[in-house]
């Protein structure tokens, strides 16, 4: 039995939820509501004690770290649709891109992003519900982030991470503009991986993201909203999602 | 046939370096002399067009990154000794500790080390001759990373990085307390990757990794270096490193 734990759709939360719908997997999603901190809170701590989503179970194994679980999905359901090429040079090339979004795309994104939603979400808590909130959160830099996002990031360092979103953006476009998929003929982890923190941009960074400066990275994001797959991720976890994750038992 | 571009076993250039000695793999060696800044001359760069090691030619196909080396290595070569588990809840095992070393421990060790080795290197050079160099470097954040190191970093950097060099060591010392291998049992690339960036700590950061403080961590570094395939890799390393690489037919 498989169950996903995640913050539905966006971000790290849409890899393995994506990968799970590709590969026809039958799972239970479990939404975990990040404005209820639910991921801090002592049920969740158990399933995944750095506090983070997403986390699969998979017959009481955990498995946390995104791109992990979208291999784990690989490697455990073989005869599932693939979505990692067969030829060891087309699975490195894959791996280049999963790891370059985990180490760099999705960083300067994420900054913007919590700058933008994550600092007003904590400023309109009081000074003690916030720290009641950041003590529960596990790992240091975790609270180092939710405390620099409370005041503000400075504004040099969103300028550099708006930087680097846009290097993010022409090297996708460059990619895209001479493949159809980012590892080459095939669909795979590589976009799975991208797309989740690409799909959005269209509109929270339209100014670098549109028809005129990156209409390959546009078509390609279109192009993966179109897949049954994603069409389904998307309509399920708008009826699944308001339902809170009970907690399980310890 | 296989070459290996590497700056010999140190670092990040260790894990596949190790991994062909493991899986007994025929390679040619070629050492890229990071004194010369040879990463960063032409030849190089049609290879890597990053500028940076190691990188792998394998039949002529060019394989970046160090841990997607590793990996690449496992998949074209399964008849070689396996440095992964077969079992894919093992494989995640693995692959969340090659993660954490390629996204934090080796970054903040990196940073100390460019601080005592790279600043000293960079300084020793005029500003021309730096400027000069600085040019020919592909990767802009890369750039940015060696003027930081000529104007040495801030206390402020170095203090938190070395928070985070404690933070890697008690998390090695904590796992390997309870188990022989990072991923449990067996030994695998968990551990290749992460000897890569621990081997040497014993003496460059000797109050943290000692016998009192971390025995396990030093027990384990110990337990590793007796490997057949470590002696072998530092011995032959010892001999063939001073070799230049020859620049290859453009």
């Amino acid at each position: 039995m498989l169950t996903l734990y995640s913050f539905g759709p966006a971000a790290n939360s849409l890899k393995p939820l994506l990968a799970l719908y590709e590969k026809g997997l039958p799972f239970t999603p479990r939404f975990v509501d990040p404005r209820k901190f639910e991921h801090h809170e002592e049920w969740f701590k158990k399933i995944n004690p750095r506090g983070q989503v997403p986390a699969l179970d998979h017959d009481g194994h955990i498995i946390t770290e995104s791109t992990v679980i979208c291999e784990y999905l690989e490697d455990a359901f073989p005869d599932a649709p693939r979505l990692r090429p067969t030829d060891p040079i087309k699975i490195a090339e894959m791996r280049v891109w999963t790891k370059w979004v985990d180490e760099y795309f999705c960083w300067c994104v994420s900054t913007i992003g919590w700058e933008r939603m994550i600092g007003p979400m904590a400023r309109a808590l009081s000074d003690a519900e916030f720290e009641e909130q950041v003590k529960r959160i596990p790992v240091p830099e975790q609270q180092v982030k939710w405390r620099n996002a409370r005041k503000g990031f400075p504004k040099e360092l969103l300028d550099e991470e708006m930087r680097k979103v846009r290097v993010s953006v022409d090297k996708l476009e460059k990619r895209l503009a001479e493949s159809e998929w980012l590892a080459g003929d095939d669909y795979t982890l590589a976009d799975i991986c991208n797309f989740a923190i690409a799909n959005g941009m269209q509109h929270g960074f339209a100014e670098i993201v549109n028809r005129e400066a990156s209409p390959h990275l546009l078509a390609w994001i279109e192009r993966i909203n179109q897949r049954p797959a994603v069409r389904e991720m998307f309509a399920r976890s708008q009826s699944e999602m308001p339902a809170r994750a009970p907690a399980p038992a310890a």
